[in-house]
């Protein structure tokens, strides 16, 4: 027996594994999740609906209330939609019914690090075109990398995690006329940004849209995502989301959060987009740090004082960050998500003394 | 624009999806489901362990927690363990590290048809040996196959879906010793036959083991599977495994599952063995249909009555059963899965009449 990773494929080998720092803290600004839970009203309302289902048994083999209702809430059509364990599961059914060995995949970079982690496993090359240095979409070199490199799928998250930036409707139609291949746009904060691309579905055959209940809808603890497409494009994608993807609970979590959406949900999506204004202006002020504005339900802020260390002393202070210095281009940048307001002016009181404290130690250095 | 279907791969477009009739009934013995429900104390306990858990917030990047449990019920070490979204994204995450175009995947048909499914959207080959005539695996044409063709992954279902056969520990030993590939033994059906590969974890590095909660634990609804393997081995696999894969309830009802094993789902497990070795003997009694031996939780009976008219008899009587008639080898056969002791005597009680009535239109026909 030759030793049993060789059967590994080489790239897999290569590839470092996605992972996540797993620190604990009071206020957790790390993963862009709602900084509310789910209403006691929409937990009640799912708990009864589960009352008389049986655990032991399979859900049905295709989610039709669901996607009847993700249909109502995008305004796309039920078949062409599918449910999924997460906007991730869906990201890789794309993936996996398009590319392999020798199939090339555009990004943007930096970016969800997904995309390339499952591109690289397919055995597929990543192209990636950088941000602008205002990390922006930069839409010439993208649409050149297209024309050069002919990729079978181009991803865009808009708006893009780590950066918040958005792609415009016209940037994105340009690329999708002039791709061949699948676009897959990853909408998993649309919700603070009010754009989405779903409407030109209609018109661009070749256009995947992916959405999430883990961000804005508060169940990153249930998991559940969906994708819109033609439903042509939609029946060959299912063919790799595995059967029964979606439990029960989730399942009926979902449906009740699509139902409770406009009374339960969006008040706190408007609450967190006026305090994400609110971030941006205040950090704007604390000597030293720049926001970079962003869409979503987080930003970077650049830094003179090194990431690690600001994420550290803010641990210290019982709040969580993201360190995303290792990104290209990100090398002075941390992220944070829009807590509550609470929370917010915690954060914002930790950094101004931060930056305060560091300054004085440079002062007494001198 | 091309037309974007062009963009899937030829093999996924050739491709009939799996999928499943999705007919209803009082009496469901059509999936191998525990015939009885996770008892209210394991519920309730979950339920309890839920009450301070928010849903918008994700849940720990390793579940370690449910790793420890899975280490302890299993015997092996949490280091060598996967928990997923049922064992089907396991199999798909083994899949993915070690296959793409050109490599090779062995399996013995008739069995689960997402093993060919799977390999097949990732561009392997599908190398498929049948089962002996008397539907036993067929150990010396599986190493045959091995020598000739050398599969990157040999995948053994064991139990067997839908025959309900075994392969034997010397005979996995064998096939371990033949390969230099993996060899991912299917036990989701385990618990039914005591009879584990686990124990050889220790001696072969290219073994994975995959275990479900959807059968024998009664968690079909939630879907959490595991993957065993050596550390090194597993450490590569889990590179295609998703973040947050297994959502907070499921992740809570496993743990509880685990916990109350001895108690409250051994005792049903040993009623269900019971009943097979019954519904076993009955079957054989009814004249014309001869049941397949099985270390499972279902059976196969062969049936002079062709089997879709069986399973369109039964569905009028409120009883779903299996039609596999359409699987190599399996003809005249479908499949019932063993029910409660009441489920069971009504599905006899029927088939009894069916066979009844089918000889005596038989009689009157001549």
């Amino acid at each position: 027996m030759r030793n049993p990773l060789e059967v590994v494929k080489q790239q897999v080998r290569d590839l470092r594994p996605y992972a996540l720092r797993t620190n604990h803290a009071r206020i957790k600004l790390n993963q862009n999740e709602n900084p509310w839970d789910a209403s006691l009203k929409m937990k009640q309302e799912t708990l009864r609906r589960l009352e008389d289902q049986r655990w032991s048994r399979y859900p049905d083999f295709v989610p039709e209330k669901l996607h009847q209702r993700l249909a109502e809430h995008s305004g796309w059509i039920a078949e062409g939609i599918i449910a999924g364990n997460g906007s991730n599961e869906l990201i890789q059914a794309v993936l996996m019914v398009t590319v392999g060995d020798g199939k090339r995949v555009l990004i943007s970079e930096p970016t969800f690090a997904l995309y390339r982690q499952i591109s690289t496993v397919l055995g597929a090359e990543v192209i990636s075109v950088p941000l602008s240095p205002e990390l922006d979409y930069d839409i010439r070199a993208l649409k050149s990398a297209i024309e050069l490199s002919k990729p079978d799928v181009v991803i865009v998250c808009s708006p893009n995690n780590p950066t918040g930036c958005v792609m415009s409707r016209p940037d994105l139609v340009s690329l999708l006329k002039t791709t061949s291949g699948v676009v897959v746009v990853d909408e998993a904060y649309f919700e603070f940004s009010n754009q989405t691309a779903v409407p030109l579905l209609e018109q661009y055959a070749n256009l995947v849209v992916l959405r999430t209940f883990s961000k804005a809808m508060a169940m990153a603890g249930l998991g559940v995502g969906y994708l819109l497409a033609v439903p042509d494009l939609a029946r060959e994608i299912s063919k790799a989301v595995l059967p029964y993807n979606i439990n029960m609970i989730s399942q009926t979590a979902a449906e009740v959060a699509i139902e409770m959406y406009k009374t339960e949900l969006k008040p706190l999506i408007n609450l967190i987009r006026m305090e994400r204004d609110r971030l941006f202006a205040e950090l704007r002020r604390i000597p030293g740090l720049a926001p970079v504005p962003s869409r979503a339900n987080f930003m970077l802020v650049r830094s003179p004082v090194p990431p690690s260390r600001i994420y550290k002393e803010l641990l210290r202070r019982d709040i969580l960050i993201r360190d995303v210095s290792a990104y290209p281009q990100l090398q002075d940048c941390f992220r944070v998500s829009v807590g509550t307001p609470v929370e917010n002016s915690f954060l914002l009181e930790a950094l101004r003394e931060i930056l305060t404290k560091t300054k004085e130690v440079a002062r007494h250095a001198r």
